[in-house]
């Protein structure tokens, strides 16, 4: 085994991680390029794991209030104008519509990379009261940024995301709808995608183009790379007041609500084939897969089996999404690889003697261990061993994060830290922004977060020596 | 009651049918309008009511093999223009992006007024045995067409809608794809909407740019005006040749498959409106509506009222779509009407009185019709009451269709009956170009289809008098 390739053209892991990426997202069949540059096509596979998330949270944000929407794709240049941060951000890098039903544009739009301008003039046409208060929108949707290095999911100048956008009274309710919603993201990460996660708040430098502070979920790659795979944003009343939205407050004072944004995309499905896979290729983690168990019929030409792996596909499909992979034009050993490629959780192996002693086994794509189960239990057994994937998917994840994680009491230590593992490199930090820079510019790495959770390593600040604030973690980022 | 507003406000449907829409719309939040001309905001209460109608169609579209995938927004030039009457068709009405990330772009790039040239072009690189197909693939997406009068939902340059793409490797098993995504169209109409369809196929005329054949389901508002409310079309090869996607069929010859689409879109939402609605505002089908059952409490701040309208709340609402309307600086004359305007289904009173007397009073939005109930029998009455109502409001739009449809036998009979009744009028007709379009001239009505339910009214074609072919019918148009 060691690191063999087990499916032709997929590069190994260990040789050119980027490589191995990009060969498991088109073999996969998860998406492909397109003649669009910069946008990938997502295909029914990959198309179904995002499904599978969106379902998940949207019930999630509905348990929480959420009351989904839709507005234009096209913003008007006047309004992207209006708050000097956000523009600055995202002027650069947005796509402009100039010439439409055969006429040029008096006033150009933009095709939306984030809605903040949208939400924020529609709210400030419909508040007037304390009672419409708060307001907690959300829409699924496309959204486009002009990135000039791109790769599928993980930067795609269109993806899909959601983008919740809500208003409230106070500071204080805003900020608990900004920490609510990142939590909602950690429970996606971990325990949808079973991926650990890193929650903290991004550093002023890092933090989104308008906000005052930003929240965020980071995750950590196979190889170390971090990854930002979700954000919440308190705004305060930064467009609130850019965009003259008031109400009447319970004193009948006019006054400007507060405000927050948080969105969760397409990339994630990026993060789950960089933090999961291998040299196998794709490893799904069992509650987003849109197939959880395939049923590979051994000998099929055989009396009787294509006809107990038809009954168990009846059986077995009211509890899990399955698959009977019968095709007559592929050998048993090239669908064993297939699957295991495609990173379905559980395959099982049925032939005329497993029949014969009335059992069926069942092999495990994260451990590739294998078991012999009674049919008669199968059913309880699958339910057991997608739980036990998840949770096994979930530590193994955890031990490259433990793995990977240092402490650097220098600058020379963080660059040799990342230099040896990658990973998060955990330092004490000052609050300044030219050691924010210094790290950025000596090792590459970018501040992943303050984490929530603080520990005091050293009163000195690991880059200019002087008194510490916080803890930070750093990392290299995809 | 008669012709009276009941709500303040909303115009008269009978005096000026288009204000009353509109102002449905706005008042009853379902959209409004934004910053971007001739793209409208859908609000929560509209957006609820697209969920509802997109999971329903969802499902269906599985049960047949349908798999969902997303591809670019942006489509190149060169693509749209490969297909003559496609693009004929669509290029006066594309929107055009010309600049991006600060540069102009070397090659112009139209947002999607539908994605025949981009799935095509996909298709021709994945596909390459008999083995491939079908693919059967649908998007749920925005699109875009710079219309040049617009309607919330009607006619917006921007809407939502589902657009499934197929290619198959016989003539026949696209015909009867097309056919069967316009029976669920048909039964996503009809079942979930309540309002009767009239199936057929459209001219040659009226038919999709770059179709062979094009299926329509049309429906018939309050007005008696005509509205195409979902489309399947069959391509025979025209797109697979343009776009040379080709396969090794059975016999292993190169071979061009049979394409086709369809499409269902936030159109609907208009058709909801404009079938059911009265001067009291909405009336929602309830499968679909948002909110199926509003309790409204009598007397509230009485002592148990409260108490007891949250324990029906409560109980209630694991069976149905249910709110409790507590406001307490809103009278209960006004909670009427509003939720009455808004379209729910069902109100429930419950005042004091009633809980004494262990009942609620049930009012239906359909026929203002009242009722008692015991409180232990309400569950079960609802569910029973929900499916009356869908009923009869299914009744009464067939009972205006039948009203409003007509025979002709000359020019000036269709006009003569579009005149007094609108609706539909059925005539014979010859197959010919010209006849079609001396009745668009001489009555301003376009053909809706060809039914498929065909009936023999005379041997002559109503306009020019010549052998006719077929039985056409005829009718004013949103």
């Amino acid at each position: 085994m060691g690191n063999d390739n087990f499916v032709k053209d997929i590069t190994n892991i260990e040789d050119d991680f980027t490589k191995w990426y990009t060969d498991i997202v088109l073999k996969a069949e998860l998406a492909d390029y397109t003649d669009t540059k910069g946008c990938i096509a997502i295909k029914p596979y990959g198309y179904a794991i995002w499904e599978n998330i969106q379902k998940y949270t949207d019930n999630k944000f509905k348990e929480t209030g959420v009351e989904n929407v839709y507005f234009p794709v096209l913003i008007p240049e006047n309004l992207l104008q209006k708050e000097k941060d956000h523009v600055e951000g995202f002027a650069p890098e947005v796509a402009w519509v100039t010439n439409a039903g055969g006429e040029e544009l008096e006033e150009k739009y933009c095709i939306r990379p984030t809605s903040e301008t949208m939400f924020s003039i529609l709210y400030s046409k419909w508040l007037s009261s304390w009672r419409d208060l708060p307001m907690i929108y959300n829409q699924w949707c496309n959204v486009l940024r002009w990135e000039k290095e791109t790769r599928p999911f993980l930067r795609s100048r269109e993806f899909l995301w959601q983008e919740g956008h809500t208003i409230h009274e106070t500071e204080n309710e805003a900020k608990e709808r900004t920490v609510k919603m990142l939590e909602i993201y950690a429970d996606v990460v971990e325990n949808l995608l079973a991926i650990p996660v890193l929650k903290g708040i991004k550093t002023e430098k890092e933090k989104f183009a308008g906000a005052e502070e930003t929240y965020t979920v980071e995750c950590l790659m196979h190889n170390g790379r971090a990854l930002q795979s979700a954000t919440s944003h308190y705004f305060g009343q930064n467009f609130t007041k850019a965009f003259d939205v008031r109400f009447q407050n319970r004193d009948g004072k006019e006054e400007y609500p507060y405000q927050t944004s948080w969105g969760l995309s397409t990339r994630l499905i990026g993060s789950i084939i960089m933090a999961h896979g291998d040299n196998r290729g794709l490893k799904l983690p069992p509650k987003v897969a849109p197939i959880q168990v395939v049923i590979v019929p051994i000998a099929q030409h055989k009396e009787g089996v294509l006809d107990k792996a038809n009954e168990l596909f009846e059986d077995l499909k009211k509890n899990y999404r399955i698959k009977l992979d019968d095709r007559d034009n592929y050998s048993t050993g090239f669908k064993f690889n297939d699957w295991e490629m495609r990173g379905v959780p559980i395959r099982i192996e049925i032939g005329p003697r497993d029949i014969e002693n009335g059992v069926a086994v069942l092999v495990r794509r994260d451990t590739c261990e294998k078991e012999t189960v009674d049919i008669s239990k199968l059913n309880e057994r699958i339910g057991i061993l997608l739980e036990e994937i998840h949770n096994n998917m979930y530590n193994m994840c955890l031990e490259n994060v433990k793995n990977r994680t240092t402490v650097a009491y220098s600058l020379e230590e963080i660059e040799e830290n990342l230099n040896k593992n990658q990973g998060y490199v955990k330092t004490m930090w000052c609050e300044g922004l030219e050691c924010e820079n210094k790290v950025k510019e000596v090792t590459g790495a970018h501040s992943r977060c303050i984490p929530f959770e603080q520990e005091v390593l050293h009163k000195k600040c690991a880059i200019c020596g002087k008194d510490a604030k916080k803890m930070i973690v750093w990392g290299r980022q995809y």
